[in-house]
């Protein structure tokens, strides 16, 4: 009996265990603050019970047995379909079925790609700051990471230039550039078009694989939608990860890659988990069938709301200081660089203590800094709980000077 | 736009990419012939249909909030109680919730377990036969697999002593012996106690670490059912693999594996999915909490007379062969020694006219061999669908002849 454990098999570990390995385990996701502003968790408030309930009702008894044994090893086909329709409604892509591999959740979907092209030390290029969670995937696969500075415009395209030719003068070549593309996270911009254009200019002629990650593009209430990578793309290099965490649940963990027909057999190939979920993909399918784009409308209002007051409330409690935060025109998150002398860590401690959660820079950063920075999410509270804590973190962050 | 594809990113692949990759699709679960046994698909009438959209209003309504969004790291920590009390109950397992770790499915419990432990080259023991879907996930590992034969005890331990010093000998050590220790699939026995303790002192003595496969444990109609290896190591060295799709559905792909604390992380380090998936973990959780001892009850009877029908009309149909098959005390297959002369792959051809699926031996082989072998589910097919598809391999078995 084994509720005590020994050690003996730690020298038994293969090689990839030991990459990037912290031995921490992560933290439940039980233990929310009141002023919860870190991590990209969506308004529960939002969440459709009671039409999921109704769909899920409908979907046991048109195809419950289906939904209860194995599935498609690429995904609910019907489930493909819808997505080929939501694409070529929002995005005037013209993709098929067979494009898309369904994925337990974008993260899941993410660390197939990554899998598929990274080995250990092959030098791979993502924007400074970026979204940490890739950054802990990326790191267990052991990658040389290069880090791109933002602008306004997204990722700043001549810096990739001069990396990528750096690169070259050294006879390597990055094998994959993640690119956060609508409302990066965590700094906010959306890329423009001629920077789109730009990296999918140096991708092709570096030869690189894009991995464009979308999980908050539906999300936009300001600014106008531009054509993503992979629609703009000539070719064949882009694969785009998307997700329903953000428009109807991270709970249902359904997300896929959208990529070249020839690229989705060697993600599968690092896919071992039978199928992704055939009961939800079938609820998803049902659900988002009747109700995705009055749900996203409702969403957009939602979040719309909450930014404000967010933005608001930090112009009324840090608008005497020097810090600057993002306006994004959509998804989950506002960047704030802290104002001068301001440490994110020292700022997360004095946070905690008003029961404030917020992420400090440092976590975003492929190859350090954002000490003097820190992520704000406002989705998850309330309106009313944003605008107090917004008021207890200004406080926390006078304090900390 | 991408509805075509090139094939410039294939330069760029990982070396992981390209190990055991067969660049085959997977087959569309879809195509299910009329007399189908072959893979272990669960009976299909059996699912509880009402009872979980029943449960999913109830857990909806209580818990849907938690339910649509991101969970703990180490899955559902109630699920993990629920499994804490089935293996006290089940199996006087002592075990705590930090002992279970929640995968999508068995498939993938199984993968996290051999990437923490494998290295391309690194030697691993399993049973020849053995689950031709772990074969497919081992190789994409690139270990050199080394098959020990199974007779109506098991794994035959003799033979593994024999391997485990020729290794000795070699100065190399293996990493990992993958066994299934309950109606062994696809042989069919169930490993003896004294095998059972045989293994565990080898594994103790070489120092390797044990990975028990039970998907089908529960389902037992015949025999007393034998303490597992988990329950009887007393050196921390076994991970022991489970699921629910068996005996609820498969597409719920909900598995766990149960392993001492120490373990856990190294295989959450290849858990790249957001956590395994909060709405369905509650789900099952719900509808086992009311239903599980009376479904398995209910099952075990169902699998107890699709086995007797498969048997009854073998015996009736090929009794005056020298085919042998096996009789299994629980889970979901034959295995058949064709008669003198049969081979497998001329038989599939045939039977598959038939319209009757069955898998070739070769599919279970670690190491070659397996042509005068197939497999038959009796799990799927209806009683006299059984019948029929059973007459029909006969008389393809014997047009092979």
């Amino acid at each position: 009996m084994q509720t005590t454990s020994t050690a003996s098999f730690e020298d038994l570990l293969s090689s990839r265990a030991r990459i990037g390995f912290t031995g921490r385990r992560p933290t439940a996701a039980g233990t929310v603050q009141r002023y919860d502003f870190g991590g990209g968790r969506p308004d529960p408030v939002s969440f459709p019970i009671e039409d999921l309930t109704t769909a899920f009702a409908q979907m046991m008894a048109e195809v419950g047995r289906e939904a209860l044994t194995y599935g498609e090893a690429q995904g609910y086909s019907a489930l493909r379909e819808l997505l080929v329709d939501k694409f070529r409604r929002h995005d005037e892509i013209e993709a098929e079925p067979d494009n898309f591999l369904i994925t337990n959740g974008s993260s899941h979907a993410l660390s197939l790609v990554i899998s598929a092209f990274v080995d250990v030390g092959d030098p791979v290029i993502c924007e400074a700051p970026t979204f940490s969670g890739t950054l802990v995937t990326l790191r267990r696969h052991g990658p040389d990471l290069i880090g791109i500075p933002v602008d306004d415009e997204g990722m700043r395209t001549d810096v990739l230039e001069e990396r990528l030719n750096d690169l070259r003068r050294q006879g390597r070549r990055a094998k994959l550039i993640y690119t956060i593309v609508n409302f990066q996270n965590p700094a906010g911009p959306t890329m423009s078009l001629r920077r789109r254009h730009e990296l999918l200019r140096l991708a092709a002629e570096h030869q690189v694989v894009v991995l464009e990650d979308d999980a908050y593009g539906e999300l936009r209430w300001e600014g106008e939608p531009l054509p993503s990578l992979y629609r703009l793309d000539q070719n064949g290099l882009v694969a785009r990860a998307g997700t329903v965490s953000k428009i109807l649940g991270a709970g249902t963990r359904i997300g896929w890659i959208l990529a070249p027909t020839a690229m989705i057999p060697h993600f599968q190939g690092f896919k071992f988990d039978g199928g992704t979920n055939p009961l939800v993909s079938r609820l998803v399918t049902y659900y988002l069938r009747g109700h995705m784009d009055e749900h996203i409308e409702d969403l957009i209002a939602i979040y719309h709301s909450k930014r404000d007051a967010m933005t608001e409330t930090l112009e009324e409690t840090l608008g005497d200081t020097d810090a600057v935060w993002s306006r994004p025109e959509g998804g989950f998150f506002i960047w704030m660089k802290l104002p001068t002398g301001g440490e994110a860590k020292r700022v997360v401690e004095l946070a905690t203590k008003e029961q404030v959660t917020v992420v400090p820079g440092m976590s975003f950063m492929p190859n350090g800094g954002g000490e003097d920075y820190i992520r704000l999410a406002f989705s998850y509270a309330s309106v009313d709980d944003i605008r107090e804590g917004v008021r207890r973190l200004g406080r926390a962050i006078k304090a900390s000077l």
